[in-house]
């Protein structure tokens, strides 16, 4: 799939305040990915027959969705790349993906959409990592 | 970018109600491209000269990457293809989709980020078109 | 709890487009209440016991959230309310929350998170009829 | 407004985790708040006739709703209250919370709008790090 996001960036009328546009856009379309990833799994752990099992996976699969789905439009504005809100943002979206990378390995051997999923989550989490590195 | 969509279909544990695969990851990849367009755009706008002649441009992207991101996570869950809910957030999805491409295809000669995302929208819009087709 | 909804709406610059200010100010109020009890009873019902019997109350829960936060988003602009965009989102809000106020009584008896759910869905779906009802 | 928050609160199946549910309740509720302000400020301010002075606000109210929204629901999940995640998200809310409130109230005495958003994310602010300080 190609995304806009590459092609968007390189319009950008203003500057982006010295932050590298290549890493900028590998961690919105790793957020994209991410969040998408967590939702399917959320769902497809719901039809599993052990979903009692799962229950932990769901809710952290559901809170990376969120911080990430919030984390790409917050990078997609150049609100300032410096700023502090940025930082937080991207910390908390290493931080989740972090914890749901670890949550579906758990279970990464028994269903293969934790592992897809917990790949999203490590690609994410090394995207805000590498980020945050630049924006310090 | 190279995005989970697919894989993580292949993995779903129960059937998907007879809708085509490839058309429902389609539709999804285009949403959350989309999204990820129009928040860009939206931005871009706010950092043009002529910002005040945007306003309406800009809202219409807001709209746009609300109801894609939120099309993007429902059918991301396999709720039922059939259901009533699906075809009513494609419904809206296809909708705004075309009402953002109008809008920024006004501003697609002087702003690239415009020509860039009214094309996002437009394959959105055929992806929510072809998906409906399928539910009907 | 007090919002800031109608404070915002009283100091809108431009006018409304003739929309009465009340329905749409009740309409933005239910779908951001009704996105929170959706979102929370999901997690409740993550935490019963029974949770294999409650997956399709799951999904339609967060269903109903991201469609009601993306509705209440689009309604809190004021993009032109006899257009196209704001009916079908609205449509697609009514939609959803027929459908998962009718999921979660099916278990109100049991769960009194999903009797709270279905009443904050029933009062979301007539804020959203109502509200269709005067943009026609 | 009557918002479900704090009858969903007290239904919840399992503990909170030690976490007051009273300081809980109130920063989900100033959340879903302060974001719906963040998105009509915005709005208001592209109505404005001085929008090009106050393309920083609209921006930064943008990322307060994203990111306030993400938030509430994370925090209406219960996925346990002394996780690194909770704490990095209602730090991130924080955040920007101040951010958007300095920003707005710098137009404040101009535009109504921005007095009142500057209150909600105020209020949102000294919820979260209420909240923060229980957390930790």
């Amino acid at each position: 799939m190609e995304t806009a996001v590459r092609g968007m960036l390189n319009t950008y009328p203003a500057g982006l305040g010295g932050i590298d546009a290549d890493a900028l856009a590998r961690c919105i379309e790793q957020c994209i990915s991410c969040a998408q990833a967590c939702t399917a799994c959320a769902d497809a752990c719901l039809s599993e027959g052990m979903v009692g099992d799962l229950t932990a996976c769901i809710r952290t699969d559901m809170d990376c969705a969120d911080i990430c789905t919030a984390t790409a439009a917050v990078l997609s504005r150049h609100t300032g790349y410096d700023a502090d809100v940025t930082q937080a943002i991207v910390a908390a979206c290493l931080t989740v993906c972090q914890a749901c990378a670890a949550e579906c390995e758990r279970h990464a051997e028994a269903h293969e959409h934790c592992r897809i999923c917990a790949d999203a989550c490590r690609n994410c989490a090394a995207a805000c990592a590498d980020l945050l590195d630049r924006l310090e």
